[in-house]
């Protein structure tokens, strides 16, 4: 296996019973996993817990542990609720300390805004040993300790967050993901897709139905980080949709 | 604790390949915990897994074991890398069989859409002992075994399925959660919040900062199953904020 082959994998821990409860809609999954393709890491797992300590220790010892890097999203907040940092320096068993730099971020962040009050204080707090990640939208900074990212729960400060991470975090070659879009059932050609995929091994396919206009299709993804094998997969798949007297858009409907 | 009092919990397994590449954003997470408070059931864990049958079976054990019920959704369709079923009988030890009632819903079907094909037949397949869940939206059904609930991925046909199961499901009281908002930084009313929460026992108060319009504000979110414990504590929280000179928001923002 050369070093390009390796397969680098993220976690994400989701933190809050905002999601919990139904009250807010996730939109942390998919920019975060978005942005670790073109990393060329791969989102292997995510979990959504609570704010409380227990579950959090939970789901960062367990997926620090077997993936190259653990992201957190939430609960950095300067309110009672924001325990994420709490409970991941008790999951790695270390202090939480004020972060100096973090003061100095806030201090300039607060200065024409009421000044930097024990409550605003609390966002400088990180598990010592840590890191800074920088904040482009707001104040507060994310924090890195290890292969553990802590990152805000608003997203687009998150969004902030990982472009200042961008192209600093070590990666295999990113996958490439391409579809094609058919007007077909995909009960209908289940068993071609079987067959294509296992023709062309290291391509996984996805098959994703939808109902649209009153009528039936389906999207079919090819996923590699071999390109030409991605592509000579679809253009089987394709070419035996086409035979069929199937009309193909490339790219998805 | 009387019966009323006890918490009755549930855990979700998103499965698919598609909400960790980024393609598709997870509607389920929303919906099903808006659904479970309704049935006095608190969602209390989520994972999303890859279309693997070791993480699927992972994740299905851990969950099940310590939540009073444990839903999935994704992966109960016709193609090759739809592998919930397989995955869930192989983590409860038992075999797959083909129910004879699902095989006569898709007969049904499928009458006028082509026939009820191999592949099609596919989606009769269940953990052997499993009962079945209405799909009131269109043909495969979901599945019911001991307490694991086997839904559909697409929203539409899993929000027919919880329909299906609605009043159905043991639980307590349901959450109550009322919000009010106000045009502050949260940083600032941080004291104010704590204090609150901890002279109301059984009240979570959570704060949900934004910025809108050019300003900044956050809604703060009571939840117990006392509806009469979150007006009081939302009462109090009104009053201190008002009496500082701010306006609130019944509702939220």
């Amino acid at each position: 296996m050369t070093r390009d082959e390796r397969i680098w994998t993220a976690a994400l821990v989701v933190i809050g019973d905002e999601i919990l409860s139904g009250r807010t809609q996730d939109r942390n999954v998919a920019q975060i996993a978005a942005w670790l393709n073109v990393q060329g890491i791969r989102l292997a797992e995510v979990r959504v817990v609570g704010d409380r300590e227990d579950a959090i220790v939970e789901a960062v010892n367990q997926l620090r542990a077997r993936n190259d890097y653990l992201f957190t999203t939430g609960g950095i907040g300067p309110t009672h609720d924001d325990i994420t940092v709490d409970a991941i320096a008790a999951a790695l068993g270390v202090e939480v300390v004020h972060h100096p730099q973090a003061m100095a971020v806030l201090e300039a962040y607060y200065a024409t805004r009421g000044g930097l009050t024990e409550a605003r204080a609390r966002m400088a707090r990180v598990p010592a040993g840590a890191g800074l990640i920088e904040n482009r939208v707001s104040g507060a900074p994310g924090i890195r300790i290890g292969n553990v990212f802590i990152m805000a729960g608003v997203p687009h400060i998150t969004a902030g967050m990982l472009d200042a991470l961008t192209g600093t975090l070590p990666g295999g070659r990113p996958v490439v993901s391409k579809s094609i879009g058919c007007w077909v059932a995909e009960s209908e050609v289940a068993d071609l897709l079987r067959t294509t995929e296992k023709a062309h091994p290291g391509v996984a396919i996805g098959s994703y139905p939808f109902f649209r206009e009153g009528r039936t299709g389906a999207n079919f993804v090819a996923r590699s980080p071999n390109e030409a094998v991605v592509d000579a997969c679809l253009a089987e798949l394709t070419a035996a949709l086409v035979a069929d007297g199937r009309a193909v858009t490339a790219g998805g409907i």
